[in-house]
């Protein structure tokens, strides 16, 4: 939902976890969650409703450099990673950031780190774009004192780490946009970047979108590669100066380290993205594409957004067959991007991809030699601190959750037990767009995902517009337009406390409430730094 | 002459103006040079050698903003640049700054600040990245009071209002890489930068390339948008949303005015550059050609500049030539692009064109079209407080002068009147070539053009390795490494003061000295923010 449509204060209905028994520290956002007023040693500002908080002061500035200190040649290359630490002032407690372009491959966030053990450091930050399984490595790091905690997305065995309260720091999850604006505004400061490059130059400019371990886009590491203190670029693939195209240029980069691989190319893209099976599933997606063309959405010059996820996937299928019946074309279509997007590129029925990142390899073929596939950054798509971004422009936007509310608040971080299991990725960013859809099954594993309450509020009510499952599609009733615009629809739009009710009847109730403990393990920051919730840690004998 | 291949430290031969009568405020500089210590109410360091100088602190941090403040729908536009002014605070004394890509066609540098007299303010800084003959009105804007003085290169009428004392401060000429570092490190802090924009879009994206009033890149604005308070975009040419390629980034932006027109095509690139006729230049040019096969510098994978004056285009005639019948390949040629180097890339004779600026019209097709033709800044190029830049990997430059001296120091913004006639260009950056070479005849209007000292030092010695006239071509004795590559050579290579002789026998002697006040008008800064000249008010009765 576009923040133009609705009021700026928000009050959550009925969710204060109470005034007695809160531990000091804690206290109640205006969602009614409490949220602990100090993060790490840094004091937090609890979330204070959509356009609550306003930003003060200069972005963050990193040193000014001179070329008097860097070769004349360009060649920046240094012998390895523990070299290139070592020459950066690598020391206790510092910052290293490293970007999950390379997904479940990446070989260098690991790699980066065992080399800063190696030099002995200790309490490190570690601060990645997000994490997958292929970092369980880090597990031990932090064990053994190298790592002091994590700040950035943990997905898989990470985030299972720090629910059970094993992380000696609190963590941190921030959206894309988050993330760049808490580099930007200088609440994060970066020591060194890593950045890990399927192609580079010695000067250190970077380009995704080829070499054997291509990914497509390096916006992720476009924020680390201009705050931070020093930045050192890893790659398998060392070409002659230039590098074409530099997604991340030189002129920012302090040392080039090369490598024999920085990731399994199996697993930094899928061959190929898929459409889910479900007929539940499909039928969700066919009804929201067909909801943006009953509600006037899918009309010439309209843009959209989905994710790469089974529904999402079917959605694109079945916009593009409506578009191609109604002879509408999309303006922009904003990807990840998969074979689903660069087929609507291909086929005329959108002039541009606006692309954060690459899901698959047709993706990347695309990105690599398409003009009209366009890579972005989380700055031009995402920062709320910037003069506007690209995602409030989107005319809808298509995601997932793990779980609802019949406030329309929604929860992608963790699972109803309580657990931290996944990243924010650009989800709450999103957001911002006109129409923001969830389109999510009505129950997994016998379990309800339409809740009273959400475990974690990863985004705001206020915010979303559309819950839709495959026992109807609910729409938030701030929408008042939406509502009029699909009056007489054939579509299942349904009160979601009417969904609700249905679907604990079938699953036999409400579903349980997560046990968790009064400790805060971590937070959820809101696109604009304040903190909208806390993951507690969890209660191993509940 | 890279600085890799040279000491830290230098002094000017005898070229101290003495230290009787020398006024107030003034030092001699690390080249014997009197320098003021205070420029326009900020202190100014005396250029203190090549790399003689370290910069502390940190980058310009302009303010962090709010995607709340900014319209959700990303639809920038108001009905005027008054009001978009006005929207922007403007106040007495700020610091309006604008671009130069559509040259002596341009109109919105006037325009803008037209629109900020008609507000009522008085006393701006106006902050060009270069002036031309078309700006001349901006004298009227400085006798009104409006403008208070200019700091950018001033071209023509500007330059010689500057010569005669009219302007109210001091005129500080940076080359494109200092203009960068000035903005970057926080020396001139801009409050509204104008950008002219041949395309854009509501949000504020911006495109040189297309458009009717194309002029290929618009690195030259970049800074602009990065550091500046506010930023008002100026187009003529409105493109739904995204406006692709972005070379400016509407994230940075404020405000967008829609306007007639932008500037006069026939005035912003030339239909065709063309190669000089004189058979002297020409056989300046075709020795140049030869130095670079003979020394070893055109070699595969090499890459070279020149400007697009006649002699370096007839410069890049002649070298096409030798590298076809060598079968050798450049790796990358740097622009400013013209029709020539065009035909390089397109004739497989070179990787890449990276372009600064675009001067005719095949430049601007190629560079809209052509991946392998790509846009370059000042920040990739020539902004010296970076960690390199890409002039420093150029193998050879080819450039111009008024006048050089038998130390190889070289003058490219006075003539030997004394009077400020040109801008710095990219000149003093391009320096840092491993062999920067000036193409220039050995006289005009019989005034010889090499002199026991320049006017103006523009460029240190220090960093020239080769002046070519058509008298003989005189290498640097510091590049004992290029006299030996060079032993042999069929080229007329002779000592410089032998050259100078010759001429200064067919032209009756020395050239006269210039008749100058000690009132400075003008000062030339150094790429890295340091005072290396300074240039004095004209004896308009000598």
């Amino acid at each position: 939902m576009s923040r133009a449509t609705r009021s700026s204060e928000t009050h959550g209905p009925g969710m204060s976890a109470g005034d007695g028994g809160r531990p000091p520290g804690l206290v109640d956002n205006a969602l009614g969650r409490r949220v602990p007023t100090e993060v790490n040693g840094q004091p937090a500002v609890p979330f204070g409703g959509v356009n609550g908080h306003r930003p003060a002061g200069r972005k963050h500035a990193p040193p000014i450099r001179s070329c008097a200190d860097y070769p004349a040649s360009g060649d920046k290359r240094v012998d390895s990673l523990q070299e290139a630490f070592r020459r950066c002032g690598l020391a206790d407690g510092m910052v290293i950031s490293s970007h999950h372009h390379l997904r479940d491959g990446d070989r260098v966030g690991v790699m980066a780190l065992e080399a800063a053990a190696d030099l002995g450091v200790k309490d490190l930050m570690w601060f990645p774009s997000a994490s997958f399984p292929c970092h369980a490595g880090v597990i031990d790091l932090m064990e053994a004192g190298v790592v002091h905690h994590i700040e950035g997305s943990l997905n898989g065995p990470l985030g299972d780490y720090c629910s059970r309260g094993k992380m000696r720091g609190l963590g941190v999850l921030r959206s894309h946009g988050g993330r760049w604006q808490a580099i930007q505004d200088g609440e994060v400061r970066i020591d060194v970047a890593i950045i890990a490059a399927p192609t580079a130059d010695a000067f250190g400019n970077c380009d995704g979108s080829h070499g054997p371990s291509a990914c497509g886009s390096l916006g992720f590491a476009l924020a680390d590669s201009l705050y931070a203190e020093h930045v050192i670029v890893v790659t398998d693939n060392l070409v002659p100066f230039p590098c074409i195209p530099w997604q991340i240029q030189g002129n920012h980069v302090d040392y080039v380290v090369e490598v024999d691989s920085i990731g399994d190319p199996a697993k930094i893209v899928s061959g190929t993205t898929r459409i889910t099976r479900s007929p539940e599933r499909l039928m969700i997606a066919r009804n929201v594409a067909r909801l943006l063309e009953q509600a006037g959405i899918m009309r010439d010059g309209f843009s959209f957004q989905a994710g790469a996820g089974g529904i999402a996937l079917a959605f694109v299928h079945y916009l593009a067959e409506l578009m191609r019946e109604a002879g509408v074309k999309a303006r922009f279509v904003r990807g990840g991007s998969t074979q689903y997007l660069v087929e609507l590129l291909q086929q005329g029925l959108t002039d541009y991809i606006l692309d954060g990142q690459t899901f698959d390899l047709e993706g990347v073929r695309s990105i690599a030699s398409d003009p009209r596939h366009v890579a972005t950054s989380p700055f031009t798509s995402y920062n709320f601190h910037g003069k506007g971004n690209f995602a409030s422009m989107v005319d809808a936007v298509v995601l997932g959750a793990t779980e609802v509310d019949i406030h329309f608040n929604a929860n992608v971080n963790t699972h109803s037990d309580g657990r931290l299991l996944h990243g924010i990725g650009g989800w709450q960013n999103c957001l911002a767009s006109s129409c923001a859809i969830l389109a999510v099954p009505s129950f997994r594993d016998r379990i309800p995902v339409i809740k009273d309450e959400v475990t974690t509020v990863t985004g705001p009510g206020e915010l979303i517009d559309v819950v839709a499952t495959e026992r109807g599609i609910a729409i938030n009733p701030r929408r008042e337009d939406l509502l009029e615009a699909l009056r007489g629809s054939d579509l299942p739009i349904r009160p979601i406390e009417e969904i609700q009710q249905e679907v604990e009847g079938m699953c036999g109730g409400k579903p349980r409430e997560a046990e968790v403990t009064d400790t805060p393990v971590a937070v959820i920051k809101w696109v604009d730094g304040t903190v909208i919730d806390t993951v507690w840690q969890i209660a191993e004998d509940g």
